[in-house]
């Protein structure tokens, strides 16, 4: 049976707006058979799918209720056994914070080939969205991208996680970074990186939506709750997205919101 | 005159491969007038300029000799202030080692407007050529991105540079890695990195002349010279790297050319 399997499609479907699909993620969402989906993937793109296809949100919050990583992986195996066309479309990279290495186990495992089809992770399109780049060759010289559960929370390896990466020349990425920042802003604090150095959040990054503000890491806490899929950066290469004049709009947008909502 | 400006895109040409693209980034680049970019943007996608438009190379290695970030700057705001439609194409994703902060301030100062956007950056297109992904809750929580001018010698900040990174679970992606991996080596060991943690570098990622080989940080220095642009990744997560069954094929072909060229 493996034997006769079609390669399954571990794709990036990028940050969300189908403007920002590569031409071959176009492409495979437009002939699969079946596209196994995360939540974060909006109905713009899915709407790129075939009629005839089967397309099946697999994401953990508005998905199949309770659907587990090793039910996605039978679900893909056994579609490519079936012979059909299967694309497992990931929000962003899939590389970056997705499940794709243990897709990629069990696909291994089952015998059933596949490729990976990368796609904009949330941090390029945040830093394109804000317009900085994330390095500079005048002041910093590396991109350090961690998840809001390690950012938060401390896990397994912690401890001195932020004297490890609290350095003026790196750039903070901060996927998942849920709402409540002042833990973070005194760990960073404590790790010795300066109060005054620029932040930002980005919410909805390249989409319609797309909604952001700035901070310093002193005012990180005083950051307004942002929806989710959000990237929170800290850097030096941040400074300049606050010379940009669309915050001023996203700032009125929010406090004019903020007015209406406690009337 | 800067009134009547028309928008300058920065724009992510992705790893090299024209499938990479993204939607917006091909719709650009067809329609541009002008098109500075980069050495790494391949023949393949500036083939897809208009045949009316202005195609230059703006590199270091084979464009316009000599050509200074700042005279690139100039020609920009130049260009954009006669109306014209202006591409500025850098290989991968602007925002990571491009000189994208440099052309920000230029663009800004002549109160040019811009747009960025990004594209696949080559970390993900070279996890994507392993079949591998850069994080994994399992084991790998953190991607580190660092360029190997910081990799392979002591700049402004360094010193205790590579203790603050060799960790278990982060995964370091070292752009331009050069070829001189023993240094490296010897930092991540005497950082308290395990010998044994694996390691790839990948040639030209998602390109036809693409190359791989699979090595541990102990046999770093072992790896063969490789084509640029090359990314080295080093983490837990390229572990499966090594289970590719292209990775024969590679070694196969590099060993066949060592031959050859022996003869």
């Amino acid at each position: 049976m493996p034997r006769s399997a079609t390669k399954v499609s571990l794709v990036g479907a990028g940050p969300g707006d189908p403007d920002l699909l590569t031409l071959k993620a176009h492409r495979l969402i437009g002939s699969a058979d079946v596209i196994f989906h995360d939540d974060l993937v909006p109905a713009a793109i899915l709407a790129l799918a075939d009629l005839r296809a089967d397309v099946v949100n697999v994401g953990k919050r508005c998905g199949a209720k309770g659907i587990t990583q090793a039910e996605i992986n039978t679900r893909m195996v056994e579609a490519a056994r079936r012979g059909l066309q299967v694309v497992r479309l990931h929000g962003g990279d899939p590389a970056i914070f997705g499940r794709l290495a243990e897709e990629i186990d069990a696909l291994e495992e089952a015998g059933i080939p596949f490729e990976v089809v990368p796609g904009i992770t949330a941090g390029s399109a945040a830093a394109a969205a804000l317009g900085v780049s994330l390095t500079d060759r005048r002041r910093s010289s590396r991109v350090i991208i961690v998840s809001g559960h390690r950012a938060t929370k401390s896990a397994p390896y912690d401890a001195t996680d932020w004297k490890e990466v609290a350095r003026g020349d790196a750039t903070l990425v901060i996927y998942m970074p849920g709402n409540n920042f002042a833990p973070l802003r005194d760990e960073l604090l404590t790790a010795g990186l300066p109060a005054d150095i620029p932040a930002a959040i980005v919410s909805h990054a390249a989409m319609p939506e797309e909604r952001y503000r700035a901070a310093t890491l002193a005012t990180l806490d005083q950051l307004p709750r942002m929806d989710s899929p959000a990237v929170l950066l800290i850097g030096h290469t941040l400074k300049r997205a606050r010379r940009n004049s669309k915050e001023a709009v996203s700032i009125a947008l929010d406090e004019a919101e903020a007015i209406l909502s406690s009337l």
